[in-house]
């Protein structure tokens, strides 16, 4: 895949910054997507904007150690892929002692490429950011993370590993919803294979179901009564029938490194005349942001829709009061890409949607006495509207 | 878990720091193990050092989102949790926007608790560093990583949570082992179930071992052939007869954070007798380094140790060339606990090894016209040598 790093060129030139310097391991998603390489450990990754080099356009170069130098100069996007020994670092390290010997390293790194100055990350480390202007290397701040917001906006060919994790995402939702449906009802708690049918039984399912579709394992979300009122338990213990049980699942590619994200929300038996209120609440909210997403329209305006049909059937949100411990108490939604939360927010920051953005559309309901209630989808943000990446029902009840 | 953190404790005083703050998600391991929580977004954990409260000992506080505050109430380690609504924090990013409202937050909660002045570790956050700075507290960076220091040994509590995902690593092991002796050899290549075994199909069936141990999944290496002989490669594709094949698996235990870490190599068939001589010195060199350790050595004696035995045999290591791309090219071991690669190291670094310290010991060679070969295992330092976690078989041929 082919980066097109235009905004990023011109931060560079208009921050006065030769380059732009992420130090960090694999997993995090800014330097996965500068450098198309994945390891355990942290290494450098280094863009030289465009003419600091005579004559040359903008180029990519990666530090990393020597455990990762073979796979690296084969699979990163790196014009080039150089490791320590090229800048002394062993003896650099024995003379100046371990952070030292480093900065100085990365510091002959920047220089070779023609770098004096750098940006970094807003999350970029502390330590080897100081290190870097004790050598001289000047280094700014970037607090709006320019390359998360060139991340934000998608190819369609992220697009489509996106769409992708979201298939395995719904082939292990229909796994968590069929045992479920198989389930029997014993003094109100659901029995499967002749034992309490828990959360734990069901997120093993689900993670069996994504490891065989190739995606790695984040946290499973699968709650039900007081455990789903608080939005991020992850649930515990034998599910219960006629009490909502929230199931959230954000599986990433091992492959590609793409994340997805959908909820549902099941109730086996009778739901109560409360929850099934809040449930077609809850629909009635997302069918509203859903609607209310083009290209052009602010994310507060998403989330203003979504807190206009909650407040207006005399629900708390946090937009009303921001100590709210129940009603609709988190944001509506959230970029999704290489990182499970990135940007843009649906919240009420005024973020504005580009075509190409994917976002999460996920309003809910909590409350201990209820339980609680999320129906999550995922979404491209199209010029005129949204393309919905989730084919999954929303359907409530299931029969006992 | 009660936390001794006495070391910390004079670090600030000796740094002349009020406190010590992290800012960070539940994955970093100096978060997890400071604030006793695990959340997937960013927050706050401020340890203020005994005195800086007039008469009280030193104490930990935690700042959350909304969305969390229920669960650290409960679950965390602080002294006292709270959230953003406590100190405005949504007014304050209304008014001066994200960044420089979140800091504004920050910096009112240290104040709250008494502090003017913190440290924050070496891989900090950058942003928030100098946000904090512009609201005039003082930050010092943290080089050493206290935190990590002090979390390198382990206590009886941690030393049995990492037991005991050593043990669901061995279970995992032990199935991918049953794989290898359960597969046919057809032209070279092993089969299983009537189909070419993959270094994907292994890995699949370790981790679904591992899920049902309750463990997470992090990366595991099933690499065969070219793929072995770079140490990091994952492998792909199907494995072969007469070719060592590397099977190194480190799983998280879900419930308490804490990693294992072992790596075995089997031949399915006839060994080389390059192969065979390379495993023969692995064992040794391994045996050099388990015979080496004990509280008061130096890292870099069980590294030289392991070097020594390698060099005596003619093979190149990166002690003697930096720049050595086969033999032994990477260090002995590294430190295991909430994080996977964690202080200290036994490389050319001078650490002293500390009773109660958990490292792995994993000598190996490498070579694409061989493969390659490595041995690990998981050791407690003790006073007088070593406790080795690991329960594993180290037996290179299996038959067909």
């Amino acid at each position: 895949m082919n980066l097109d790093l235009t905004t990023l060129d011109a931060y560079c030139r208009e921050a006065g910054v030769d380059g732009y310097l992420v130090d960090a391991d694999g997993e995090d998603a800014t330097q996965r997507y500068l450098s198309g390489f994945d390891a355990p450990d942290p290494y450098v990754t280094l863009y030289v904007r465009d003419g600091v080099a005579e004559g040359e356009g903008g180029s990519t170069h990666l530090l990393v150690s020597a455990l990762e130098y073979g796979r690296a100069a084969e699979e990163s996007r790196g014009d080039s892929v150089e490791r320590g020994s090229a800048y002394d670092a062993q003896r650099l390290v024995e003379e100046y002692g371990q952070h030292e010997g480093s900065d100085r390293a990365v510091a002959a790194f920047c220089r070779a490429h023609g770098v004096e100055s750098v940006a970094m990350p807003e999350r970029a480390p502390l330590g080897p950011a100081e290190g870097l202007r004790e050598q001289d290397i000047d280094v700014t701040v970037d607090r709006d993370d320019r390359v998360e917001r060139v991340r934000a906006v998608k190819t369609e060919t992220e697009i489509a590993h996106i769409r992708e994790a979201q298939k395995a995402n719904e082939r292990a939702m229909a796994r968590a919803e069929e045992l479920l449906r198989e389930a029997t009802v014993e003094e109100g708690v659901l029995h499967h294979d002749g034992e309490p049918l828990t959360s734990e039984r069901v997120r093993t399912e689900i993670e069996i179901a994504l490891l065989h579709d190739g995606c790695a394992l984040d946290e499973t979300i699968v709650a039900c009564g007081a455990d789903a009122a608080d939005p991020h338990d992850r649930g515990s213990g034998p599910l219960r029938a006629d009490e909502p049980i929230i199931v959230d699942i954000f599986p990433r590619s091992k492959s590609t490194g793409y994340f997805a994200d959908m909820t549902r929300t099941f109730c086996v038996g009778t739901p109560t005349d409360r929850a099934r209120e809040w449930y077609d609440l809850t629909l009635a909210a997302q069918e509203a942001a859903l609607d209310a997403i083009e290209a052009g329209v602010s994310g507060s305006e998403v989330h203003g829709a979504v807190c206009d049909v909650y407040e207006d059937a005399g629900l708390p949100t946090l937009r009303a009061d921001d100590a709210a411990e129940t009603g609709f108490i988190h944001t509506t939604g959230h970029g999704v890409g290489l990182d499970i939360h990135e940007y843009p927010r649906l919240s009420t920051q005024d973020n504005e949607l580009e075509a190409g953005m994917v976002v999460t559309v996920e309003p809910g309901l909590y409350d201990p006495a209820v339980g609680g209630v999320r129906i999550e989808d995922l979404v491209v943000v199209r010029e005129d509207g949204v393309e919905n990446l989730t084919d999954y029902p929303k359907q409530f009840d299931i029969d006992v």
